[in-house]
């Protein structure tokens, strides 16, 4: 295996024969020891959904068309794919639930450990939940709005939809969704329909299927929405911060702690208490203390609240071990590897898993709870600072790759961004920007890595592509770690790369703003749960145009989209009317009528549908052209 | 293929000819299409969580040993075998959930089409949660149990169990499950936790992966006990009631409607409806008006309150229209074949699908809400009378293959029968034909049919010997299906196979209570959601003792166990202590971790286990082995 044809970060193809050298298998090996891969279910067309199976239907027509049950291959497709949505939207919800509980608990003055760090947004939040905030405390306001999001895993109304849907779309949009019967009264509840239509013997309809999926879909966006905004108020609401990106940032002689998964209620305790243990770690004979460093969307959390340097993506946490200074992985949930244990198991670096609910074997399992989150923290960092003095200086190689990004472009920092130009009126730099041509449109990057394709290069190629094209570009998540990581979230990027109208947009905002140049070509906007930012950006500009967000020149692209989250996003922001690309073939092409849905029926339906597109350049093109469809429609 | 060797149903025997006469596939000749099936997904060796898979481990060690996330085998088949536990649950307790809002909306006054009929179950129920009901109207007390009863989807509170929990398990069996961490709180939140905890990269240890699961299954155990409790105090609690089963219960002068499915809430109202327009079907010519059947679970719904005859159970339900004579299947959710879709376009049958969530490509879509419960129902019921109009004389084949069924012994049934003998302690006759050895041991055969064994067959040839052991036997669902058609269900059964000391109690206690002769070999407890009749059963003798559920001579049998829901309902009867038998190899056999866990770790454990037998007369011995080492620790 070419490693450079694999991935096109110069960190792991500089780590990679580090790994070959131990001989110790990386995500690249098991991608191709998994080759070929299973055709029926790159197809969609296996069903495990009982045990008189597994049963799979023929794709070339000449064995089997049906499941024992009489399922034909547009039920198997589409029920795949909707549990598929139905887990990523409890994957969200289930971090959005977390960190409901723990405000609730804060407003009840149990969680010493955390605060309320943003009253400002908690009280705008408040605001959006209708919950009175005058001559109220915050612990007040804090638990009212818990308890009022949790509702969104209680109500039994199915006629209600969920409050944050309520809160953070367009009234236009609402409606339709409203229509369509697909609007979300309960989380939980739409995550156990999906996988109660979905058994033996139920829902057999392709459309009917897939709708409600979109449902789950939705749900996904509701928990992910309310996880980013109750986050921000107990942790601050990001605002631009200038890092590092890339393994570069591990310190040889600092205590190496990557803190790798999802949640901050784990992430920013570790960062409170290890600015505390900085001596115990000198002492230890850390010469630069403790040095936290993050990976995949943990790291985006830290990186946009606290300028935390990010050492990787998700394709690449395993290269962080591979350093030889890595001295603790602490991980809670999603999107980590197993193979972090054994590989770790090879060094002297520490795999620390800290939620009950996610265990890995091999692993050290600290048990974090928020009632004892410092002690907890501080029991971490220890033993980080422990295997420090473990470390076998000859296997220490830390390429020098790193590159600055300027990250934390929260909606709220956009929007203050803008507001530098027109203090009463701070989308009308944006929108007039947006009317006279000098933006194009606006682009979300999102979604995953995966080994189906060259690790972040097709977020490059797509996004030189659109920079060209006069196109603002936001991205989250593993995409967010990919233009870090690779040097396009800073000024110099937006001088090399933007087109010269968007140049001049993004350096008009950057100097208002007092940035010292250009913004960023891309707007870090947070984790994966925070593509509900750029929701919120785009439902403000909606309002303000009182149009629908299909009527706007927005676009998504997932080139990478992977994890159950990722299908759950993708289908949500299909269903809220986004133009969608996926830069992998999604696993439905087994079911003609469930591909036609999504690619083109959907349109009809929603006016968002996904666009598939291997090819990144070609995808970029297609992009274009359909934000400059979506101009012409406007007439702009 | 011969028919003889898939099935031991007659009725199925004399009619796959038929089928094979019209040129259209069965579920047997779908099943033989699909052979050989997938080796690696029949032992839980194929992962397709992310868009990165298809993955799968080879068994044999030669091949890729991880997926390309670096999930091990014993990771892949826990992952897979908890989804199931999952869907199941959330199968379960959709149905619950309905039966609980209709309970609401009823107790508010807003579905005339409802009563509470059976005040006595309603007014137990309430006392079991704790519920005032002195002075109180029906409605009243109606609206609280079902409000109550929601919070069981709600409560986020995870260290207060579910309220159905508390009510229905023996207090020992609620520690030990408290110790182990698995009692949930909440239903949904429990399916979500496990679709999130198996998402990529979360959860990878597979004895925390099966505790989960095992909190899922008890969510299912909640789900359907509430669901059974509510659902007879909406529409009866059974009472033993003189029926027949199968296909010959079709006749050929009437309207034959079959209503298959699950839940009563749209079955009741059908059989409500038939009664009075039996003039119309014999205006339209059909001299015995309308005839209802029952199919699957609806069937054993109706059945038990009713005694409506019962057609068949799931793998034969495609043979109700290959008579000719069907005029209408009206289904709800769940174990729907979709095949009956291109069958009754065959026919002049009507196949009406009534749940907005389940919709059949083919079918007629009737929209069912309880609201206009009577309403649709006359509406559907006039489509079958239209059909019948519309019935080829020449295609009527009608075998008269039919057994007489004594079927609803819900516990309530039970305990008045026992009264009969001992009026101020109903127990103390079981108690003491327990220990006098008279009963050997109690069992309860639940779960559905397969086409991986012979239908039916095994079902018989372990009652047939468990009844020459003096073992008590209870049965549900298919299970029931099975033992009602071929005449294992009435007093002559007993006569014929009961060994001795049980045929003396059974009939003691049947002529007791006025059968005039002994109680059916096997006693009919219900559909598959009435399980928890079972545990009612064996919580109140466990109580009665003081011992808890893993200490009686019980255990339970799902030969043809197949459906995600029989997946959740055998883990949770392992989970509640009893052993309990498959009659087919679960999908689990590629990890001997998991293997291992659930059929020996787990009795340290549970003090139940999984004991999988496919030969149905050694796993007949062995069940008896079980209950006489139970009973040997009891010292009985």
């Amino acid at each position: 295996m070419e490693i450079k044809t694999r991935t096109s970060d110069p960190a792991t193809i500089a780590l990679c024969p580090v790994a070959e050298h131990e001989g110790i298998a990386t995500v690249f090996d098991r991608h191709q020891m998994q080759q070929p891969q299973c055709g029926f279910g790159s197809l969609g067309l296996c069903c495990r959904i009982c045990w008189k199976g597994p049963c799979r239907v023929d794709p070339f027509g000449d064995g089997p068309q049906y499941g024992i049950c009489g399922a034909t291959k547009d039920t198997i497709v589409a029920r795949n794919l909707i549990r598929m949505m139905a887990a990523g939207a409890a994957g969200h919800s289930e971090h959005g639930r977390h960190i409901a509980l723990a405000m609730q608990r804060v407003g009840k003055g149990e969680l010493p450990d955390y605060q309320i760090r943003d009253p400002k947004k908690l009280a705008a939040v408040a605001k959006r939940l209708a919950i009175d905030v005058e001559g109220r405390t915050t612990r007040e306001i804090a638990y009212d709005v818990a308890t009022k999001t949790l509702e969104d895993y209680q109500n039994q109304d199915s006629k209600k939809p969920c409050h944050w849907l309520n809160a953070s779309l367009p009234a236009k949009r609402l409606s339709l969704l409203s229509k369509l019967g697909v609007l979300p009264h309960n989380i939980d509840a739409t995550v156990a329909q999906i996988m109660s239509r979905t058994h033996i013997g139920c829902d057999a309809d392709p459309t009917n299927l897939v709708l409600g999926g979109i449902r789950g879909a939705l749900s996904d966006f509701d928990g992910m929405v309310l996880a980013t905004e109750l986050s921000d108020a107990m942790f601050g609401t990001p605002t631009p911060v200038v890092t590092q990106a890339n393994i570069g940032v591990i310190k040889k002689q600092a205590v190496n702690i990557a803190v790798n998964g999802h949640n901050p209620l784990l992430s920013e305790v570790i960062c409170d208490v290890a600015g505390e243990m900085q001596s115990i770690a000198r002492d230890a004979g850390a010469s630069e203390g403790i040095n936290i460093v993050g990976i995949c969307c943990t790291g985006n959390e830290v990186m946009m609240r606290h300028g935390i340097p990010l050492a990787t993506n998700y394709l690449s946490q395993e290269m962080a071990i591979f350093t030889g200074a890595l001295d603790a992985m602490v991980v809670d949930v999603q999107c980590i590897m197993p193979s972090l244990s054994p590989i770790s198991e090879c060094y002297h670096t520490e795999f620390i898993t800290t939620a009950d609910e996610n265990k890995i074997p091999g692993a050290r399992h600290v048990s974090f709870h928020e009632e004892h989150a410092r002690e907890t923290a501080r029991k971490i960092v220890q033993y980080a600072i422990d295997a420090y003095g473990r470390r076998d200086a000859t296997r220490i190689k830390i390429p020098d790759i790193k590159q600055t990004a300027v990250v934390g472009f929260s909606t709220e920092a956009v929007m203050d961004a803008l507001a530098a130009l027109n203090p009463d009126d701070p989308l009308a730099p944006l929108v007039e920007n947006i009317a006279n041509g000098n933006i194009l449109g606006v682009a979300l990057f999102a979604g995953c890595n995966t080994t189906r394709v060259k690790q972040d290069d097709s977020f490059q190629t797509i996004a030189k592509i659109l920079a060209r094209n006069n196109v603002l570009m936001l991205a989250t998540g593993c995409g967010a770690g990919a233009f870090a990581k690779n040097g396009l979230m800073n000024s110099q990027a937006t001088e090399s790369w933007a087109g010269d109208s968007l140049k001049a947009v993004l350096t008009a905002v950057g100097v208002a703003a007092g940035l010292e140049g250009p913004l960023p070509l891309v707007l870090h906007m947070g984790s994966c749960v925070d593509n509900s930012r750029a929701v919120m950006l785009a439902t403000a500009l909606a309002e303000k145009l009182n149009v629908d967000l299909s009527d706007l020149p927005l676009v998504a692209s997932a080139p990478e989209a992977m994890s159950e989250k990722a299908i759950a996003i993708a289908s949500w922001s299909v269903a809220l009317g986004l133009p969608t690309h996926l830069g992998v073939v999604p696993h439905v092409t087994g079911s003609q009528q469930v591909t036609d849905l999504i690619t083109t029926q959907a349109k009809d339906l929603f006016g968002g549908y996904f666009l598939v597109e291997t090819d990144p350049a070609l995808a970029a093109e297609k992009l274009v052209a359909v934000m400059k469809e979506k101009r012409h429609a406007l007439g702009i």
